[in-house]
């Protein structure tokens, strides 16, 4: 199977999780002003802002990765499948953190939900080693200090919010923007891969 | 029209049935704890878990299907929105099966929506066997065990879900896992006829 | 613009009409049986059936219509969306049909949903006559008896729901009979423009 | 990354977005008449229609302007996905504005809605003239009177809402109708370009 298909499914299955999350959000039953806007939907519009760039970063990843991927296998397939599973919940797991205005274990969950994302992430990346184009996407990585260093995050995150709920939204954050600036180590190997191409 | 319209359109609705489904999960009304999640998620997750796994297959294959496909006709266009007909109910039938925290009727007609699904899957390939590439696939198919064992155990699930409900979802489970293991036929042929080709 | 992005999101749009009518689908409150799921959900299936062939018929129509056309002008682009805009109606018109287990008014309101759509896609027809691939168009569809014989029977329709709301329906599944005859039209167009041009 | 993926996951959350909407109309209780329908889905049908109309405006606008752009950045991804943040929010702003049957806070938050959509909007061109497409849709865009005065529009619309909240809805759809009138400015630019290159 070529790579292009699986990416444009999982374009498609994104693009939904990262539109339907605003169905979730609650309005005022009765209520006309701000404040009853702000006190109904308020934390549920925060929240959606923190899923919709967890959602954004993995889209951009997603694409950064396969673009060293022609060829895939139904290995990488299912891992796929399986990333994409975890970032399926995250609307459900949202909406019960907005719905409890930031308890403990719907924060817990929540970090679990990024964690699980995490980690299919990163089994995507190894199934795809295993492949033709593994040694590529190899190099473009690199040491991907990001990638090893976030795992750990969400894990502070979980452990945070049984102190203190709210404090266990912020490693998550904290990654959120980490990841944020975005990844040019596929694009730079890339753009190396041309020039050398070039020099010979 | 040629297939890569109509693989894109499936992808677009296979898309959107493996989402939505995650709209449907209910929530603990007013309650923050695990117990509580578990208590009104649980079911759902695990009905959504195995639905997820289905649409899934059902992609993986559709697209291992059409690998070998390059015109479609008005019949395979119709044999193809009607096996998506069949998958658009699931995320219906499996609602209904986890609020009844798999009660028998639901569990019957669960396995009622899997097994239309396996014969419309069944007729579009007949329906591609009338094209020209019609040859290519009955090649590659082979024997199709995997094809002809499904309906099968459908059939066996919906009588043990009259027995014990829970039972009912066994052989669904079974035939996931037999589907798990990713389909090479369809890859196996198309790399024997590379190598033919290149033998010649 | 060209005219493959139109289709890809007029595609998405088709895709996610045709799901989400699953959404609104009403299941029984506490009820596990057949007879209650019946009760609840059987209406809704069989408009949710009649539904999906008419998305279903507008998509096959859509492509056929667009496989002879290269460029499209902000005319056909507006024309399309004002034809995406009455199918986006459906699923809201269907379920108040469904909700009110077909009465007269909602059998009207459907039947003009229905009738809107047809001019809509009419004057998508009109609008690409203008434009370069105008010609070949024309050639195509010829007298396109079908498409001018609907929105006589939409009519009809609107007028025998006054009388008996089911018998408004009718006419809507006479006409999703006469449109699944697969449309030979313009594929047999664009066999004979290729004969033609093997002649020269 | 190329631009056509970033093109493919933008189309698929515009189409959802101007789909969903519908999800939210609320329909009649128990009543089954003309006056019901109209009585509780008939804002929602109005407002529904202006959205429609400014997703349509978004996506016809966004394609003409990545119709120059080959190749984007890090930069210009997230200025798009900040342009479609504003633009999910669109379905949860005029729900609350049909809700409120138009009150005046709503009618703010809409108009804020629209204006941070416009500014996106502004930052996605910004972003792309740092690219090396940056020069061709700066000609492409010329003075760009009708992208410098939306934004004023809207800001007047805030205003006008503080006196009478359905007088707000105004100049966003005097900011539509402007925008109706399809853009030609960048399909004359490809014209000119290609004169151009046919001239020498």
């Amino acid at each position: 199977m070529q790579s292009n298909r699986l990416e444009a499914f999982s374009d498609g299955v994104l693009a939904i999780i990262i539109t339907i999350m605003v169905l979730e959000l609650t309005l005022p039953d009765h209520g006309d002003t701000f404040q009853e806007f702000w006190h109904s939907a308020g934390t549920g519009l925060l929240t959606y802002l923190l899923s919709f760039v967890y959602i954004g970063i993995y889209w951009s990843n997603h694409h950064h990765l396969f673009q060293v991927v022609d060829e895939v296998d139904g290995t990488v397939l299912w891992a796929n499948l399986h990333l994409l599973f975890w970032l399926s919940l995250v609307p459900l797991t949202q909406r019960w953190l907005d719905e409890s205005s930031i308890a403990r274990d719907p924060a817990v969950v929540y970090g679990i939900n990024l964690l699980g994302a995490a980690i299919a992430y990163y089994l995507v990346e190894r199934a795809i080693f295993r492949t033709p184009s593994g040694n590529a996407l190899r190099e473009a990585l690199g040491r991907d200090l990001k990638g090893k260093l976030s795992p750990f995050l969400y894990l502070a995150g979980i452990g945070l919010a049984f102190v203190t709920p709210w404090l266990g939204l912020v490693p998550a954050i904290i990654v959120a923007l980490i990841w944020l600036i975005p990844d040019r180590r596929v694009e730079r190997y890339l753009k190396r891969a041309a020039d050398r191409a070039d020099a010979d």
